[in-house]
């Protein structure tokens, strides 16, 4: 009897490592999650990733970028202090940064490669998987608070185009004529571009279209988004963005498509992604990155990481997400040269971020 | 020594069973996969979930469905018999679902509460990932070919309105003018709930919009999707859609979102899916199968009965899919009444399927 009692004892110090061994080998970095009786806020925020080095800005453009992305983020922050839910939160923040000319999102979008903006987004709820998606919207002046109508007033996840204008004019959400959304900065990315296509056209004898422009790094990126846990454990996600400088034919990038550039579960994580929309949309990241804890129990960092720096990087495509789990763990992963970033910290301290660590 | 080795070799018994355990307990009906080495052509199609019961549709109307799904079914199986691709047969199998009238895709969509008819569809390679979706289109008589248009001439994956039919002109994608996709039944269809919208209104006194009719039933169902496995062992799914009568809004449904409606992958599984699109799209139905074939090795119609009888069922959304993995295998779920489906069987027959079996 005893030594069955120690055969078993000595069997089960075995397995137990055995399993554990299993999970640490698949995500070696495992760290310890916070325990879930101890809930906490949590708050993170991007402008985008892309190439952005060292340098690239101006010491007067950093700080405004830097200032703008901790007032949004502190602005989510001191509402999720305030008791209120983190779909307010990611609103708060995101409607700021799509206020805002620096970011690609709301004022500030790019031109599409008809002069205009086609501005698009989502949001979702990590409590009940309700979600709301815009695309295609030329005079909503905060996409994210259309997005949120979609989600709360009506039956659909996603509308789009006129129609999707329409709903908002019946929800008296704000809408602005199309040259508030002009920049002088945006206006010139988009005549550079045409400028381009131009000349390559004259050279190679043969017209050239946004096609053959597809490796340009500077006309993929910027959008903003928000991913939030407030006092009652719900996590919440949003993104928002004018899409790619000189887009054609009515094109969707991943920020409105739920699962790819946007996606919230409270059972894992929310998460917003920033970056070349269509590997985003063929990988689904934001999906992944929620089934991979879902199903292999990885921790945030290690499942942003490789769906990062292994698919993504492996499928070609670039860019980052950020997000956070039910614990308020964090988790930030991009291979472009830099990401606008911004959290706050443990401390709740906000910690504001552009370059590779 | 001699002990050690016993209570080792004792460990080692108690471990694997444990494992194995936790595995079947999670998917107690697993069943052999096929041998890698030996793969086979597979091939599934649908034609939408719904209220289908047995007497609801009169003898000739029942003979007229399985005859066409028959049809499309051993068109597209025949495609992969002569070396044709998963894509090819995809694509093949779905023109002439959306060309046939009984079916809600291409001719014979159902219509908005404008009265026009918009349709939607996306397309997806399992080798590389690559994808194409279309929405919000009026003048394109097979969105399928659309979709693998933008997949293969362009380098965006989604596409909608105005844009999206520019493209097509480009490409010289075959437009209709929008009455092509007339039938009188979805006409009379659409003319039946604005007939209950409007006794609605006089009855309560109040505007009922098509926000207060989400539980009716009849108005969310008929996609049309296939999924193929070909001799190189890549796989595709494909789905086309009219969407839901009486969708006003440019909604959107799960057809043209990857990931929710549509999603193929060499590693996992193809899948397609058909019911109430807004559900499909929060769940991120077709990638969740993916994913817990990917992360938990679940065999297919484990995932998808998973998916479709656990987590859809408790969101409170209906529907259904069909999917196929590397090896051949075949998935079919569906928490809905009724849904058209077919595949050929493992002698190379086809099946063809309404009812509940």
């Amino acid at each position: 009897m005893k030594k069955v009692l120690s055969v078993l004892l000595i069997a089960v110090f075995l397995v137990f490592p055995l399993l554990n061994h299993a999970q640490k080998a698949r995500f070696p970095e495992t760290k310890q999650l916070q325990s879930p009786q101890n809930p906490r806020l949590g708050f993170v925020i991007h402008g985008g990733a892309g190439v952005i080095r060292r340098g690239d800005l101006s010491p007067e453009k950093e700080k405004e970028y830097r200032a703008k992305l901790e007032e949004a983020l502190m602005a989510g922050y001191k509402a999720l202090q305030q008791g209120k839910t983190a779909l307010d939160a990611v609103q708060i923040a995101i409607n700021l940064l799509e206020d805002s000319p620096l970011f690609n999102a709301g004022k500030g979008a790019v031109f599409t490669h008809d002069g205009k903006n086609e501005l698009d987004s989502a949001i979702m709820d990590g409590k009940d998987l309700r979600a709301g998606a815009v695309a295609g919207l030329r005079h909503v002046k905060n996409p994210i608070n259309l997005a949120r109508a979609v989600m709360e007033k009506s039956p659909h996840v996603m509308m789009v185009g006129d129609g999707a204008e329409q709903f908002a004019r019946e929800q008296n959400i704000e809408l602005v004529p199309e040259k508030y959304f002009f920049t002088q900065e945006r206006w010139d990315a988009l005549q550079n571009i045409l400028k381009q296509e131009r000349e390559k056209t004259a050279k190679d004898g043969k017209k050239v279209s946004q096609l053959d422009l597809r490796e340009e790094p500077y006309n993929k990126f910027g959008t903003v988004g928000a991913v939030a846990l407030d006092k009652d454990g719900n996590l919440a996600a949003g993104t928002s963005t004018g899409g790619m400088t000189n887009k054609k034919y009515g094109r969707v990038g991943d920020a409105p498509i739920i699962g790819a550039g946007t996606y919230a579960n409270n059972l894992t994580c929310a998460v917003s992604a920033t970056g070349w929309g269509e590997f985003f949309i063929r990988l689904g990241v934001a999906r992944d990155i929620s089934a991979m804890m879902e199903y292999s129990a990885a921790p945030i960092q290690q499942a942003v990481d490789a769906v990062i720096h292994q698919k993504l990087q492996k499928a070609g495509g670039d860019g980052g997400v950020i997000a956070i789990d039910k614990f308020g763990n964090i988790g930030v992963s991009f291979n472009s040269e830099g990401m606008y970033r911004a959290y706050v910290d443990i401390n709740g301290k906000p910690v504001v971020k552009i370059y590779k660590d």
